[in-house]
């Protein structure tokens, strides 16, 4: 097949480098960064950039930008994709591509896809095929041919993706509000404490686990957050409730309340991992 | 020396290996559960049981119980310790237990300490001295003698803490509400989501990051949640505040508002660490 990998970030330089490292597909890239084309190329992730007229004649393409700049590629050249050709994103929120997508003219067939793949930093520097290997990609129903859900799979698979799970955009969106949208905001909360810049000396493990993503890329989750809004708002009432009630048991000095919560907090952690 | 450490959990357990494994010491324990002192003395964490004859003999006693418990052996056994015996405790939150031990007559000199270090599991059998291995130990400061309170300081050293910090009771439980129980608070309440039991397939890194301590020992952690009502109350306070600002500038769409909230986080956690 020919592949081609739009945007070549942490995301998108690590599909290039997976998919050169496990199969014998031809991969192309595209980025606005003539510089990360250039490393992605001398390092052996792509075997070239990609022009029009591979565009034109590519079997697969992966978006790895933003979710509006996916759509916007996607209404500028997916004119051009061939009949057949499986166009599919990387994006953290499904319900707002998914939408963008249904209302765009086009012969190609949209996979929606989500890789749960990541880390604190980001650009091609950072790109790293390890990332995946093990984790869960996501596919979000769309109404798409077997045919091209089943490409996008199996490329998951060679990638070292360790399963494939399937869903709706609007359960995707609720999910990733919890697993992945409400940890990045409860670490920025976290370290707005103004016990923060001494934390040093006094901190261990619990610290640096909730701390960790802090360091966000605020142009990129600003834009998830706002794109999954109503979800995410939903999460976050109901985070703020919960550590409500353990703070309210603990200020009032209700011992046996505040046992019984964390009891069935160790309860779900101990069930569900 | 002779050493006796009292109470052989993952903590005591872990300082009685350490101070086998590195020092030349005579390490004797004392615990209410007769299966974990045989354990340790038949894995060579102990030399033996301590008995009544030891305690006035000692050098120096580790409490390693809980805070009420610390000070219920001290109360009872502290009149039996010699001159300038050392005692020392390890509890996680100090202002009750300086102050609760100012209280009680002897003439052995207590130095209140802090191990910064611990893991998800509990008991002798989870204890393990690599644990400490770089970890800060606390001494807070509660008018101890510089010998007394250098002794704690080389021991911790000969057991593998990378660092000893200095500090108040009172600093301590502010900072140790931070770093510490605000986390595990968190995690608690985090966990209990209704999207929670469903996480498998959706979650990666952040997810368990997150809700790694949610598996929590309920009575213990209460115990120092209660013992240190007033700073965890403040932090929590603090976080629900930071978490709600982030929360409101989401469902009003504010996007400037959203970057500069997560700027901040990011430039806290870039700089602090």
């Amino acid at each position: 097949m020919k592949i081609i990998v739009v945007g070549l970030g942490l995301i998108g330089g690590s599909i290039a480098k997976a998919l050169k490292q496990n199969t014998a597909h031809v991969v192309l890239g595209i980025d606005v960064d003539e510089d990360s084309l250039l490393d992605a190329c001398s390092c052996g992730a792509l075997d070239g950039k990609a022009d029009t007229e591979d565009l034109k004649t590519a079997d697969l393409v992966y978006l790895c930008v933003y979710p509006q700049a996916a759509l916007a590629f996607a209404g500028k050249f997916g004119p051009l994709l061939k009949e057949g050709c499986v166009l599919t994103d990387t994006c953290g929120v499904k319900g707002v591509v998914c939408q963008g997508m249904e209302a765009l003219p086009g012969r190609y067939s949209f996979v929606a896809g989500h890789p749960m793949a990541g880390k604190e930093r980001s650009g091609f520097s950072a790109s790293d095929p390890s990332i995946f290997v093990g984790a869960s990609y996501i596919i979000a129903d769309t109404g798409a041919p077997d045919r091209a859900v089943r490409t996008v799979e199996d490329l998951a698979r060679s990638m070292g993706f360790g399963r494939v799970v399937h869903t709706t955009p609007r359960r995707h969106d609720q999910m990733i509000a919890f697993t992945s949208q409400a940890p990045h905001v409860l670490a920025c909360g976290y370290v707005m404490s103004p016990r923060c810049p001494e934390h040093q000396g006094f901190s261990a493990g619990s610290y640096r686990d909730v701390s960790r993503v802090a360091n966000i890329n605020d142009a990129l989750w600003s834009r998830l957050f706002l794109d999954n809004r109503e979800a995410l708002v939903e999460e976050l009432d109901e985070l703020q409730r919960n550590i409500g009630a353990i703070r309210d048991a603990v200020a009032s000095g209700q011992e046996e309340q505040l046992r019984r919560l964390l009891q069935k907090a160790a309860g779900i952690k101990r069930r569900f991992g």
